[in-house]
């Protein structure tokens, strides 16, 4: 697969700036482009880079001006990495073929109708009464609990575990090892000390365009449901607690949780590692920093970090004054001698 | 499935105030009850949505007191949560009935007995040596290693794996991608800066009644054993390091880890994301704030929070302080003003 | 299986003292080990249990003086820890001989070579295009996906799952419920607010010697690979999202995770949860306490902590501090109302 310069820039409605027949046939990082390679340039930070890169051609911004002289071929586009998205889609089309047809061993329990353009991998496991839409992708040792509704276009990698009753939507992408639909951890302590088990009877309902990362855990409610909202995108290793609502369009970061019944808004984004303390209500397009701990309701549009989180600039103040502590220790020791001495 | 008021009430011992003819079919939480739905009330934050919810009736506490006109019919009772729980756990049985036999292809190695209302889903593996329980469910792509032990009535969900020789009670519940008994992390430091590893020869045991979330991992012990006492109730995507002891009913919430070594002990509440340093032990009773750091040992009794942890209401009024602290600053730099000017 | 401290002292180049025909036939910890048991002496802080222990017989280092009676029969060496994994590793061996030969139902695609000594456990696939090393073994239900490597001698536990692409070294052990090759996590914003998907079409290359703990994630790179040095070792839990490159012989513990395009060099420990942003650089030998978070680049052979992570022992000074913060503001005040007064 080789491309030249031009007709990428063609594909992008971008304009070539450089030697336009030039061949590439990979994609890669700025810092170890080679000549075959298309690079981009989006995030400041690797400026530097552009001016000494081996790639064969990069894409930049339209507005984009060098400070020295680049040797590279450059593609002008409104928006480098969203072009670069375009072409890598492309490009993953031709190169990583969807699976088709139905591996064998496989396990599709009695009456459940797989549409024609499905996959099913072997140890693959339908349970009774699922509905699978078109073009569902069940990838080897993948479960699907009895009553299950996964919507057309959505892959389920391997050895992902869809318990009984959760609604999984449209052109959804469930990674390796996802658990959804897992008890709530719910229970009633006892006079002696032990604890009685809540039934979870709710289900998880993810909607359309949701994409969930390796290993996530995603629970049932206890009665009613867990919802993720449409486009919102979990990464890795996250916990999102029975009774949870998360907005549309919000992403999260890896080894994020997200306690019972709390709520995210929209278009939220959540760095890895913060925990969101349970029955609290986070706003809309609210952005928090790694390692934060929530433990009240945030409004709308704020960007707070720390545990408890505050106010990032406050939180950015506050760090920067505890390093300083000793030094205040010291000062107000050398006032006090001072006032003695009087 | 449809129950009257006065059915309900008489199954828990409760009082029907209203009407003891209303039918439900369903249960709900308070904010999203419709009128064929049983809700409840346990937590005083949610006491307003009383009187505007939709639901036909609500479990309440003996001594609720309203404080505006209630509409709908209230069911009194000790323990609300408790009632609910039991109700829960009848509509359970009837709507999720367990399932049974030996689906195929299910992988069983020769010489292990398989009592006869045990459950092996497909795909499931059960190694020479295994003993298992009467009563046990194996679901889908479940790994029992070699001379594994699985006491009566335990259930395990899709794909959890337990490796050789690990010991699990009776009536334990342990979640879709669960991993016991994973070698512990181990290695002794080579003069070359590499590492050898260290054997992992022990094993896992867990005690009856336990209940461990999706996706958490519980290590074998080097030499002896990794234990979980009983009743012990651990979410999901926690570590528990080899050698760690737990006692019996301790609650933990989700991304929690005990490093190696460390006994924590019984009927301890450890919030979300908290970490337990190795060697060190945790008394009876601790309360540990989610996201807390645990570097030395803790008595019995605690309530403790922050990294590193100090006592609970320390620690909060720590973090007033801390929030001023730019103001303490700005004082100490007046004071010396004042002083210097003197 | 049974040994004479004597046979022992042998196999490891040691000096007895005491008693050396006693027989000894299991391993135990210092604290609970009876007659039958080895024991060993490596970390000081359980130096007192040498002179209570029930054990036949300890692993001692060579100048080790004792500062009571010992009771139990010595036995000398350069290094009780080293000792005492060369002594398990021979145990382990006779005790848990790996299993081998093809089991049935597995899948391997048409055209994949077995190599004679691999091990095939049942349920597990194997895509085509794959190949694998001499001495491979594929426990049940992992999944090996299209045209992955993975190195002889490389043991890979239960359901563990390669994706499509993906390098693994030799003699690597690679746990259960691992997920290595899961799509990194890239999204281009929209001007609506949704997402587009970045495929992710680089691969993960794992070098030699690696060990990686239960249900660890690592991401594919976007483009390019993301990078696991030779005789790095991962605990449980991890996240190494795209892009990231890890040196040689770097340890790592549960929960800790590594955001996108970061570089950690080599020979670094790395503590529980521990939080590194994306995009910065590790130096070598850096040691990282538990919990930390690190925000900028770091230089070769620090040791940090805390969260923004500084030196560690300004940390721990920083700690003290803030830990007498309320006897600060309330210093300040007693200056305040002294200069009031004055």
């Amino acid at each position: 697969m080789e491309f030249s310069a031009q007709q990428i820039a063609d594909i992008l409605g971008g304009a070539v700036e450089g030697n336009p027949d030039i061949k590439l046939s990979t994609f890669d990082k700025i810092e170890t482009a080679g000549p075959a390679a298309l690079t981009f340039l989006a995030n400041p930070r690797y400026s530097n880079f552009l001016y000494t890169t081996d790639a064969g051609a990069a894409l930049v911004s339209r507005d984009f001006t060098p400070t020295q002289t680049v040797k590279t071929t450059l593609i002008r586009v409104d928006d480098p990495y969203a072009s670069l998205a375009q072409l890598m889609a492309l490009a993953d089309q031709m190169l990583n073929p969807q699976p088709s047809g139905i591996e064998q061993p496989s396990f599709v329990a009695e009456g459940v109708a797989i549409p024609a353009d499905c996959y099913i991998g072997a140890f693959a496991y339908v349970g009774a009464g699922a509905r699978l839409g078109e073009g569902v992708r069940l990838y080897p040792q993948t479960y699907i609990g009895r009553g299950v509704t996964v919507g057309e276009g959505t892959i389920i990698y391997p050895g992902a575990k869809i318990y009984h009753g959760c609604k999984i939507g449209r052109n959804c992408i469930i990674h390796a090892g996802v658990v959804i639909g897992g008890d709530g951890f719910g229970f009633a302590p006892t006079p002696d000390g032990s604890y009685n088990k809540i039934p979870q009877l709710g289900i998880v309902e993810i909607a359309d365009n949701v994409e969930i990362g390796a290993n996530t855990t995603v629970d049932r409610a206890t009665m009613g449901r867990t919802y993720v909202g449409q486009g919102t995108k979990l990464d890795n290793l996250i916990q999102v607690a029975h009774n949870v609502e998360i907005g549309c369009n919000t992403v999260m970061a890896s080894q994020s949780g997200i306690a019972g019944s709390a709520k995210v808004g929209s278009n939220c984004m959540v760095g890895g590692q913060v925990g969101i303390a349970g029955h609290i209500t986070i706003g809309d397009r609210v952005n928090i920093g790694a390692q934060s701990g929530l433990h009240s309701n945030t409004a709308d549009n704020q960007t707070i970090m720390g545990s408890p989180a505050i106010n990032a600039r406050k939180w950015m103040r506050n760090t920067g004054y505890i390093n300083r502590i000793a030094e205040l220790f010291e000062r107000v020791n050398q006032i006090e001698k001072t006032l003695k001495n009087q």
